[in-house]
């Protein structure tokens, strides 16, 4: 939502892309849906790419989201490959309707160690996007956007507020409790927390605890 | 299905992906439910993941495929970034499977000069791949073989009987004209005329002209 915003902001045209990739928390494409309207996105694809056929990941498959805190090492909840198979759709889709701007949420400074969201990944998709596309052959350079990347929960928070947005709109919980209820106790619950707590704004998410 | 036959000779187990990408050819996934059966492969999924959502190819999508021979150029049935989309879901499951081997069928010189079927397009992959995974921040490499990269068609007609495959359960035709019956004139129909020619083999391919 605040990647959408920011986006905006800098005056894009906003293509939006949701994948339905067999993630237990589908509620996060209700809210995909919702912010689209919201932001008046010119169109909102929802593919399903089911990479739960694949297996691999808690967050994908019947195995327990970890509920302890945020560790050093990847957790379980790392799907394999899942940035790359999102940027790559979300670049077949820009070539097909002649963009060469890419924005994703990703972030590598509180986040769970996952491998795709780094600097160096991006860079490298970039250079790999440029080599396997018709508009790469011909000289075009696709630009990978990551605005949240070097910024921690709170700044995310901070943006979303400048930027005039409601933050009950987002979604971030693994393990909703129901559709509108987050658990309160996963990696992305623990760091959602953080971030309302370090930029100082009331956190309306409805928590089980 | 010559890769796949090339990976069994080399002794090793196959997982087969097979994408229902929204292709018009979709008798191409009749034959590799069919060559999976045959090679006796270990899983075969047919995962969908429709590109025609985004457009962008006559290969997808309402337009005419092109019959009047292979140009210079890259022709409308390019789908964009396709083989990044497929190498991407097959680095997923992959990685799932704790496998580093993946095959592809990209072949760089009796080609329509599709940009993702280039070696340096591979390699570029091959990287990206290192970097957005797990497994690769653990030091692991994956390996893309692309086996046909350097054949031409001839040579590749003739490790398929080599390998005492059948040619008849492949299927080439961008424009089937029924289930069983290729047309004969798009690009691949002629690429595959051009193989058959080449190697001396009889085609047994039923083409409407």
């Amino acid at each position: 939502m605040v990647v959408a915003g920011l986006a905006r902001e800098r005056g894009y045209t906003i293509n939006a892309l949701s994948l339905d990739y067999g993630q237990r928390h589908k509620t996060e494409l209700l809210a995909a849906s919702h912010i689209a309207k919201r932001l008046k996105v010119k169109r909102h694809i929802i593919l399903r790419v089911d990479l739960s056929a694949f297996g691999g990941s808690t967050l994908t498959g019947e195995g327990s989201i970890p509920k302890a805190g945020v560790t050093a090492d990847i957790p379980v909840t790392y799907v394999p490959a899942r940035n790359l198979v999102f940027l790559s759709l979300a670049l077949a889709w820009a070539e097909a309707i002649e963009t060469r701007d890419i924005f994703i949420g990703v972030n590598a400074l509180d986040y769970s160690g996952y491998p795709d969201c780094r600097p160096e990944f991006i860079r490298s998709f970039t250079a790999t996007a440029k080599l396997g596309t018709r508009k790469g052959l011909e000289g075009k350079e696709f630009i990978i956007h990551a605005p949240l990347q070097d910024l921690n929960k709170g700044q995310i928070v901070s943006e979303c507020m400048r930027l005039s947005l409601d933050p009950q709109d987002s979604w971030s919980c693994y393990d909703p409790q129901t559709l509108n209820q987050a658990c309160g106790l996963c990696d992305s619950c623990r760091l959602r927390k953080k971030g309302f707590a370090e930029a100082d704004v009331t956190d309306p998410t409805d928590y089980a605890c």
